[in-house]
């Protein structure tokens, strides 16, 4: 059985300080808890129902607790969790030297704000291949639980590094390509055969003039009806794909 | 001063039992509000700050309710709302005519059930010019307070209709083309210049073999990672954009 002291930790992992503090985050749901056993991640310890623990966690060797859905979801974050939750070590990574970076096309994402919406960029980064995303401080705190969850696992497999975005780019030697509403028709967009950067800023305001200010294109996707805007994941998915149709061939 | 009966309606409207019986549902927010005035829809009522009724509402001819942000937050279901909730009046049209329909493209949702996805999706349509949205039945509800607020006032534009789509989609006499796993790429695919009908389906399952043996053409979105598969809303931008990219000339 879980302990008092255990469970008040697991549940204070939701509070990002007491995060920051431990050096542990929180990985939910069937999915994402598959997804992190799996990858380089550090787990600590499991919280899992009888049933995922028997269908899964046979041959996994850190200590694992067991309890039911209903105590699983007062510990964590999700509505609805019938499988497990892992408490999972922190890592901190430095940029990848610019020779590294410069062998693929790299997002940076300037002060996306909602966690889900970094959440499902990770998601869709990791689907389009790009292995790394910069962001400045501004943008969703990467082990925020709401990001994990979103990413569906993808947070294992893609490098996410904060920074200054406007006084790293302009040192990685790459083009960069900003979404803005005043530039250069995704569908007339003509991408380099080299890989380049992909700028997308934040939910309401967009890039900032600084960032702006270092941009080597700026592109738009069309519009053909009347919204004002598109969700910054979508953007994000539907400037990526352009991308790839163009490169995936050269890459 | 706001009324407890008034107060208690528009709360009750968050339940669809009870929107369904008053034919009304809830828009809340400056960007919906102001949107859902300046569309066809019948505004019954508004419940307002005094600095939005100020600033928005002079002009405007329906009963209007002065409250404070905290009891706007209280009565509706944004957590932060600092302007306005509308009570407005549902509509229920039929399917336009098939010679209207075959005039544009036509999106069909087939059980997209998370109405953040369903309004999402609505915005996604507006963005990319196209009006009409036929689902099925398993599909989350239009007037979903999620679902309007996600559709960021596109709901006012794009017109949804629930219908059986297996037996509906034959009768349209229009290619469909169906979003699986096992299509042709969507670089790859060759759209035709008359407009046909892009057919998404449910989040977890994708599309049922009842639609799936409707379909004229299949089609995947390509990956270049190792994500499982992307968000229906983010999916349905990209074959957007890729329709759009192509057809747009000939539209």
């Amino acid at each position: 059985m879980i302990s008092q002291a255990k469970a008040k930790l697991i549940h204070s992992l939701q509070n990002k300080k007491i995060r920051t503090r431990h050096g542990l985050f929180l990985v939910e749901g069937t999915k994402n808890v598959l997804e992190v056993l799996n990858s380089e991640y550090v787990v600590m310890e499991i919280v899992a129902t009888e049933k995922f623990a028997e269908r899964y966690l046979q041959d996994v060797n850190v200590p694992i607790w067991i309890c039911d859905a209903e105590r699983l979801q007062d510990l964590g974050t999700l509505e609805v969790n019938d499988s497990a939750i892992a408490m999972v070590r922190m890592v901190e990574k430095p940029i990848p030297p610019t020779e590294e970076l410069r062998k693929n096309w790299v997002l940076a994402l300037e002060q996306v704000r909602d966690p889900g919406n970094l959440g499902t960029i990770i998601r869709i980064a990791d689907w389009y291949g790009i292995d790394t995303i910069l962001c400045n401080e501004g943008t969703a705190e990467l082990y925020n639980p709401k990001v994990i969850q979103a990413s569906m696992g993808s947070f294992t497999r893609v490098g996410l590094y904060y920074c200054d975005l406007a006084s790293v780019l302009p040192t990685l030697r790459m083009d960069t390509y900003g979404a803005t509403m005043d530039g250069i028709s995704l569908h007339q967009m003509e991408w380099p055969v080299v890989p380049g950067v992909l700028v997308m800023g934040n939910e309401s305001h967009g890039l900032s003039p600084e960032v702006l200010a270092v941009l080597d294109h700026r592109v738009t996707i069309p519009r053909f009806g009347r919204a004002e805007s598109l969700n910054v994941g979508v953007a994000t998915a539907v400037c990526c794909d352009a991308i790839r149709r163009t490169t995936s061939l050269s890459k």
